[in-house]
């Protein structure tokens, strides 16, 4: 429909001038000047926006079909798939050892947020196999690494995460797929798993599934899981292919979005697997993909609303509808463009500013992981681990709501499939369902990661919020419409984060009843933290003499928007935790 | 999936104990007394349950298909439309000299609900025949009405709406469908229409076609326009069917919901028409209908979110998954249900309270219109008309959120079409869109609603807050937990208010920069007004010592949900209003 526009020149603000990455002292970052990052970033738009976008909606039309057990992906996936794999950007984050080109996380994201714009359920294969791949170059043994990672680098073969069970959903204790030692010191696992993204496909010659499973032994719920490596085709010594394993499928789900994506029912009978990591310590290395999938989920909420508000946007700059009320801006048409009315410019506002301010935090996020990976730093492990649930709930929740803002520009034309933004808004819904529904990482975030480390990360984010207000304030113009909105909202996160300490002990109820309107009030702040980095940036830039004033300009105006229009909400989501569990809580079940 | 539970005990709550019908001195309301609202009421819901909601996922999957320029519907709706006019139900509040049962347009409200929440692509056929049989009884000739309204009343004939044309959606003055007057003192009508729901279908013997043409002699713009009847099949003086007018289906759109209705492109071919109304004169006549759809709309708004709560809620009483945090509340099983969790209930009690508080808006609404048109009271249709864009926005925006919220209570079954919950998300999206956009609404609330008649009606809206209040103040509790919150809310409203007044005059732009928030602050005082109506209709009800204090107890519990958790962010609306159009009007359009 649109020309697909990369958010180059906005990454390249993220990387080079708020980030610095080239300054940050992690091993390999002095290589990533701009003129590198400009390069790879240029590449991944072209490439989604030549092959990827084309098959979107392919993808959605067609869906992928079972014949006779092996599932079909939609017609051009496979020399879709073939193109990115020739191209390396399978790859991209992967170690050198085995075949990757070696790149920091946060690069992969910025491609990443390319491929899933245009095309999610493409992406996702490649994206499950990278977490496949980070699932065992954590936890496999020296040999597992040298069977797998470098075909899952290459996506030679995917992986898959096999973790749901019909009855057993955020509930992983209840599952009841089962492991039975073998002699060779394999298992044969037996079981029902439902709703395996990418589960079967025909993009590659083998898939590795890693399968949570009960071997015996371990304790009741999730103290008995262990990890399992299950590949498709058992894998001969030589690393040749060999027999087909048990494990097949046994449905495709009819589903609202992500059709060229196959969720697939998995059926595992006796299917041969080895152990990933310690026996009965399943959940821990599954939480290493779960991890890495939060933050891609995070990746994909703002990623849609990214593609879907270039939609939305190039549909207000060409529909001619109705006049300016302060006076015709298109004279010689039948009508002003839609975006001369002020109510369409508050909806395409919302949506940049969201966009951009989600992808400069996602864009930390990953750099957090970075310096936690390639340099230890415990403290930035800390931190994302704090942010993760805010990342993966709070920007697929916003996400979504910006795509059915970017479907409400089209009027009627956004609800019929031709003009395809209806794609967005079902695509992006599964984000804040998988991989943890949004409710549960609000109860990972004030349940758990809030008070870990004796709260360690959360007092390390809020002084990070005052010592940021306190270098910057000398500048009247960012304190009045940066800092200070800020230090209200941050002053809000903390007096919500107090109210949990002082109630979460003796009515744990209390606290997360509040919990939902907690992680919209950390992702609040979170962003107006991005905000006022990124004003203080162009400000900076401006003062210093800038050649691309414009692009400064706009930013600053972009986040005062945010700052004035969106940031004030966090005074409600606050009024509504502190209000505690009595009304939440009021009614007997029966009473619903 | 579930038993629907029609909602018979809260409308009968409505009508007798809040807005007490039989008491209003209205022509005709004296016979609606309890037992005779309670049999129509048990009736709707069980035709609605028994035979509409097996039909939802049928229309869903099969849709609607053109053979040979004819649309079929899916499998069973024949039957099934055939019912529901041998019950009567389509002619609920018709005139009985049409055929029509008399009763008033609150009845068909309760009774719509009812329909909508279990198929509501089906409801629209004769939901958009009661559109055409008002826009006919109001402006037509005799003759006319004598054509027309008893097959209307009865269904034998449905009615469409003809507005938008492809470059024409909300800007109907761009409409370009010509009408050539004829010697007989008909009209020629040629051109395209788009967007045309129940354009076509097999389900009545005629379709009578209310179209939006151009007559020559017109000014520019949609002072040109006029209303046009244009039948399927023409017909004879003697009432029977005679030929085929030049009237086809060009096309049905691809949509991402309600299926069961086809969305047709109209081809007019010189098609035979008979003005409707005066010439020129069409967007008057229009507006009959379209204020009346747009009320039908917000019913379906909070329609499908009732229907999609009571899914979400069966599935959080079924579904085991976790334990509760303050201990196990369902020991002989493996784990405890959904709704034991703080924030599934959080999302419950979003949704009753939101059910239940645009019930009774849409039953007060109802009200008013009765009122004006059967006791001529100009206060009530002032009222009406003022909250018409609010009803329509307002309660599809939050019904939308509201089925969305249902969603997520599924996880990842909510995801997959098989439970059927998807559909209420998709069928919901179309009435955020449809009979104006919302932001249309909103532009309608404040451009024009709020100012007309010197302001008289919103005046009169603060005014009734104010002395509900000062009426009920001496019950402290009620004060505490209801009267201060909505004073609190009205408060913001009228701040809000004044700011337009103040700039809308001089800068347009910077009152309709707010209205969408408007539209949204509106909508929770206004809920919060229903809310402390039932409180305090509750409160009275146990204090005269009712027998079924449940009922009771449970509305004042969830109204102190609405209260505590809902209402507070009127004044994050307010904040964002008054900060006009600096930050939205910002940036250039090539700047975006």
């Amino acid at each position: 429909m649109t020309t697909y526009l990369p958010p180059v020149e906005d990454f390249q603000f993220i990387l080079h001038d708020v980030l610095k990455l080239t300054e940050s002292g992690l091993p390999g970052h002095d290589e990533l000047d701009a003129d590198f990052t400009a390069a790879i970033l240029e590449a991944a738009g072209k490439i989604s926006g030549e092959i990827l976008a084309p098959l979107n909606a392919v993808g959605d039309r067609e869906g992928c079909h079972l014949e006779n057990g092996q599932v079909r992906t939609p017609k051009g996936f496979d020399k879709a798939f073939a193109a990115m794999k020739e191209g390396g950007w399978t790859a991209l984050d992967c170690a050198p050892e085995y075949g990757g080109q070696g790149l920091p996380y946060i690069m992969g994201l910025a491609a990443g947020e390319m491929f899933v714009a245009n095309n999610m359920a493409f992406n996702m294969y490649q994206g499950l196999t990278h977490g496949a791949y980070s699932a065992i170059a954590a936890h496999g043994t020296e040999d597992q690494k040298n069977t797998y990672l470098a075909k899952l680098a290459s996506c030679d073969w995917t992986g898959t995460m096999n973790l749901t069970e019909a009855h057993a959903g955020t509930d992983l204790g209840l599952l009841r797929t089962k492991a039975e030692p073998q002699d060779d010191g394999s298992y044969l696992i037996t079981g029902q798993k439902i709703f395996i993204s990418a589960g079967d496909h025909d993009l590659a010659e083998n898939i590795i599934h890693l399968v949570l499973a009960k071997a015996p032994g371990g304790g009741e719920g999730t103290r008995g899981i262990s990890l399992f490596i299950v590949p498709k085709f058992l894998v001969n010594a030589d690393g040749s292919l060999g027999e087909r394993n048990a494990v097949s499928v046994g449905n495709i789900e009819e589903k609202m979005g992500i059709h060229g994506n196959a969720t697939c029912v998995m059926n595992y009978d006796g299917a041969k697997g080895w152990l990933l990591g310690d026996l009965h310590k399943g959940m821990r290395a599954m939480f290493t993909m779960m991890n890495e999938a939060r933050m891609g989920v995070g990746l994909q909420g703002y990623a849609l609303a990214a593609g879907a508000y270039q939609k939305g946007l190039a549909y207000a700059k060409d529909r001619l509808q109705g006049r300016a009320v302060t006076g015709t801006e298109n004279p010689s048409g039948p009508a002003d463009p839609l975006i001369v009315h002020p109510d369409i410019r508050r909806s395409l506002m919302e949506q940049k500013s969201f966009v951009e301010g989600a992808r400069a935090l996602a864009a930390w996020g990953a750099h957090l992981i970075d310096r936690s990976h390639l340099a230890d730093d415990q403290d930035a492990e800390g931190m994302i681990s704090l942010l993760t649930p805010v990342i993966k709930g709070f920007l697929t929740d916003k996400g979504f709501d910006a795509t059915v803002q970017a479907q409400q520009i089209f009027g009627g034309h956004g609800y019929i499939e031709e003009t395809g933004i209806s794609q967005y808004v079902r695509d992006a819904r599964i984000a804040m369902i998988y991989e943890g529904a949004n409710g549960v990482q609000a109860l990972d975030l004030v349940g758990r990661k809030l008070a870990s480390d004796g709260g360690k990360h959360v007092m390390a984010f809020f002084e990070m919020v005052k010592s940021f207000i306190k270098e910057n304030e000398g500048d009247a113009t960012l304190k009045a419409d940066f800092l200070e909105p800020l230090k209200a909202a941050s002053k809000d996160l903390q007096s919500a984060a107090m109210y949990f300490m002082q109630t979460g002990m003796k009515a744990p109820n209390a606290a997360l009843a509040g919990s939902y309107d907690f992680m919209h009030l950390f992702g609040h702040v979170a962003l107006g933290l991005m905000w006022s980095r990124m004003a203080a940036t162009a400000q900076a830039k401006l003062a210093a003499g800038s050649d691309n004033p414009a692009f400064y300009e706009t930013k600053l105006a972009t986040g005062r928007f945010y700052m004035q229009r969106q940031l004030p909400v966090t005074a409600t989501h606050l009024a509504r935790i502190i209000t505690g569990e009595t009304s939440v809580m009021a009614l007997d079940a029966d009473r619903f």
